[in-house]
């Protein structure tokens, strides 16, 4: 196996990633006290006899290490993240460290592998090949859900015959969710296999007092922030166009946050911030038309504005319109309808209401809702252009304002979308590290015979010499949640808090970004230059951790 | 004047750009033989009587060098690039070299700066927070036509006003074409302004004998094979979807090509073989819609496209559609449509060969046509979602294959347009160090006296040391082309050749990229690492240069 290298990718082969002092030699486990849910304890508690309550652990360097002989499995479940590589080359070292003479294995395209027995033995050539690099291709990645008891029997079937002891999976929050389960299971039938969850997304949705970051988000966003960054100069110096620009990030607007703070745009909205204050679309359009006056009476036609991808599903009007066009598409009837006819279609089936709303909207929006589903029938917002949405229905409303004489300016825009750019870019010093050390963690858990855990990193702000690793109990992040009309048990989902220190900075800032030009220009991620330039985590963790 | 710096920004300040051995201390001026122009020399000899014919000039160490006397006026023309801000920077240092008083003053907005009058001096305080940045806001740009005699003899004021002895202008073919043309009469009218240009465009098509490469080409490329990669290798971790990406880079496919040379795409079109080879947009289709099929037979449903943005207009039925287009919807009647109606309204007034073609289109792209045009009422090409429109049509055709049994994959598409991300990236080193040359050459081209000259830089894929400094006269690049109707002298634009070494290397490997998975991942820009990571030249000069 061997894979035609940029020289980039082969220079960058040879770096080692740094690991937290604790790690660096042999470890012992040092525990808290037990440990409760974050909500529904009672629940979760009995739903998770056997690994609810655990204690807090973190690793000390200690004088001596037992080799314990063990082999590990490692799932990629969901979407792509930077730096999924390194955790699964910490995870060999780490194995290795203790074990010579253990094995990796990995499940091929994501949890499926396991239920499917698919998987190969990830000896150190392949490992070489993919350190520090990004994306998930070194097993693939997919997106079974781990729930049912059968799945679980299948993957004890290939544990056991492949001797594993511990099963890793690199999730985000549901994956992990279904890590914690499948531990519970297997402890409750003791079928003596661990089950360890690694926390990824670029959403950056999965973290909370246990979990400062998901891996990815640094790379990610930083990604990202330079393209926004490259627009933002762009703009600038042609000084005629308005940049709109979506970014990937589920519901949660962290990844745009986080660009906001590292770029410095115009305007940036926080899909939290919307539906905490009850905005309408018609008040969200009116606060950027209002942005645009203003720099079009300072001689200022152009700027830069930030959507998260998730804004969509904040505004009440345009959830309205998305539930009942679902509705209205997925009948026998709407199926057979030609493509040319499907407009005409839909308007005429749309009660009156959602059908303002819908001729409201620009056409090729109103195409796309029309005419793009899933293999559900159901609208697919991810793909809504909610960046041409937005832009069409400023300049609407500014022309409406300059019959007023309210606005005098001219307004061209254009649009961008970022998402894929980011979750496979190479990672970033810091996720490099993070992620290494992630892995290496979780031999250590596996080791000290943990399972329904997270591996965790904290301290993240100081250099990686000064981390602290350990693990947390999955349960103790756990609340109940409606899914699909039931009540789960999930990972509570993190959504940008209006009221933390990164939000708060940037709410005191936003003003002046709007009517100055404040851009910043954070340029690519750089692997080989000073450390103020290579090493800094992101903005949102330096200022979560500043005192 | 200060700017809020990323960090790498500020680190970034520091580098100094590298020059030729030749500039690095006294140079004297080689001259060749007299040149001719690479068409029509009699017209072009006619149009340009006192600056045709001169001799290429190289610059050579010599002992000393005069103190001449004079400032120097400086303009940015047209689309950003990266790098031009180091032109500038050159221009500053080379003019302090030769005469430390000199001033340097810098027309604000493009040419229309000149024009009106409109400048400030660019003091080392300003110079200093632009070295090795991107954008082009030092000054702006603007795309003014300098073409009449009015804008001639209102340049001609101001020139004198500031006691400036020559005006740089950067720009593309067109404005080096204006260039010489304002060259030219201030040489008529023995005015005793000098005028040089200075070859900028990311598109890469002002090359030729004389110019290896034009500046930002090398940047932005790399940008974008950046995200190429990352999204190559998302595809390749996802296995599930078909990457369509569009690249900016106007008519030529130079970008397009040196982006599949970086990352070994699974297709890459170039336009001028689809032209060179007649294929209409269906068999262009079918190519596609075969490799999809292809892998699909070998289990490998995802792929990655690129697109270049001129294809379109190098598709004969797609260009008569847009013709007609534009004359439907030039009418005064056609501007009193309202916007609902549009569509119908252009159905009913299309020929029933150019209705079938548009009736065949995707209805997003359709939309596009119909309703989004220019201030003149003519359908906007450039923004004509080309990786749409394909990838539908793609799907329609593996639709089709499907019912005969031909086909029995999966097709699911996703879109990029990469094109503003590029062009005010922070230069490569190696733009930054062509573009520093490039301004201190200009510099040497003033002091030596010459007019009507562009400024180049050649021996591109040595050593900077090695490098070689000069000047061409811009008549001899020049022929005349049709321009609106009307025979005009232009720098004949370099498409890219079929028969040249990257098209070749391109074309010799491309069967084996689209069955196998080859590709490479060429990560972000490196300013500080190994020199194989960071100094490299584009592949298009390394095969062009290749023995």
């Amino acid at each position: 196996m061997s894979i035609e290298k940029s020289s980039l990718q082969a220079a960058r082969s040879a770096y080692q990633p740094k690991l937290p002092k604790a790690l660096q030699g042999p470890v012992k486990a040092s525990e808290g006290a037990p440990t409760q849910s974050v909500g529904n304890q009672s629940e979760i508690n009995g739903l998770f006899p056997n690994t609810y309550g655990m204690p807090m652990v973190e690793f000390v360097p200690a004088s001596t290490e037992n080799v314990v002989d063990f082999n590990i499995g490692v799932i990629l479940s969901g979407g792509q993240a930077p730096g999924g590589h390194n955790v699964i080359s910490g995870l060999f070292d780490g194995l290795k460290a203790i074990n010579p003479g253990g094995k990796l294995y990995g499940f091929l395209m994501g949890p499926g592998g396991l239920v499917d027995h698919k998987y190969i033995e990830l000896t150190s050539s392949i490992i070489d090949e993919y350190r520090n690099t990004g994306g998930f291709d070194i097993i693939g990645s997919g997106r079974t859900k781990l729930e049912e008891t059968d799945q679980f029997e299948s993957g004890i079937k290939i544990l056991r015959e492949l001797g594993i002891k511990a099963l890793v999976i690199i999730g985000g929050d549901d994956s992990n969710t279904n890590a914690c389960v499948l531990a519970e299971y297997y402890a409750a039938k003791n079928y003596g296999v661990q089950v360890i969850g690694c926390p990824k997304t670029i959403d950056g949705d999965l973290k909370n007092e246990q979990i400062e970051t998901s891996f990815g988000f640094d790379t990610a966003t930083k990604t990202y922030a330079e393209l926004i960054g490259n627009i933002e100069r762009d703009c600038n110096s042609a000084r005629k166009y308005w940049q709109f620009s979506k970014r990937m990030g589920r519901s949660a607007s962290h990844v745009a946050r986080e660009c906001a703070l590292l770029t410095q745009p115009v305007v940036c909205l926080i899909s939290e911030e919307v539906e905490a204050s009850g905005q309408s679309l018609d008040q969200v359009v009116s606060y950027i038309a209002d942005i645009v006056a203003k720099r079009a009476a300072a001689g200022k036609n152009f700027g830069t504005v930030l959507i998260p991808e998730g804004i969509i599903e904040f505004i009440p009007s345009i959830k309205r319109l998305i539930a009942e066009l679902n509705d209205v598409l997925a009948t026998e009837e709407a199926k057979t309808v030609a493509r040319e006819d499907q407009i005409e279609y839909v308007k005429a089936h749309l009660s009156a209401e959602n059908l303002a709303q819908f001729n409201s909207l620009p056409i090729d929006v109103a195409c796309q809702l029309a005419l793009d589903r899933d293999p559900h029938g159901n609208v697919q917002v991810s793909l809504i252009e909610t960046e041409k949405l937005l832009s069409r229905m400023v300049a609407a409303k500014l022309a409406e304002w300059k019959k007023d004489g309210r606005y005098t300016g001219k307004f061209a825009a254009q649009h961008h979308f970022f998402g894929y750019e980011g979750r496979c870019a190479t990672p970033s010093n810091f996720d490099a590290d993070y992620c290494y050390s992630l892995g290496y963690n979780a031999t250590k858990l596996i080791a000290a015979g943990k399972t329904g855990y997270m591996s965790i990193i904290k301290n993240t702000t100081a250099p990686a010499n000064e981390w602290i690793a350990g693990g947390v109990p999955i349960t103790m992040m756990m609340n109940l949640e409606k899914r699909s009309g039931k009540m789960k048990p999930v990972i509570r989902k993190a959504l940008v808090e209006t009221d933390g220190k990164p939000f708060k900075f940037f709410a005191a800032n936003r003003e002046k970004w709007a009517v100055e030009d404040c851009y910043v220009y954070p340029g690519p991620i750089q692997y080989w230059g000073p450390s103020e330039v290579c090493d800094l985590p992101t903005r949102t963790l330096q200022l979560e951790q500043s005192k």
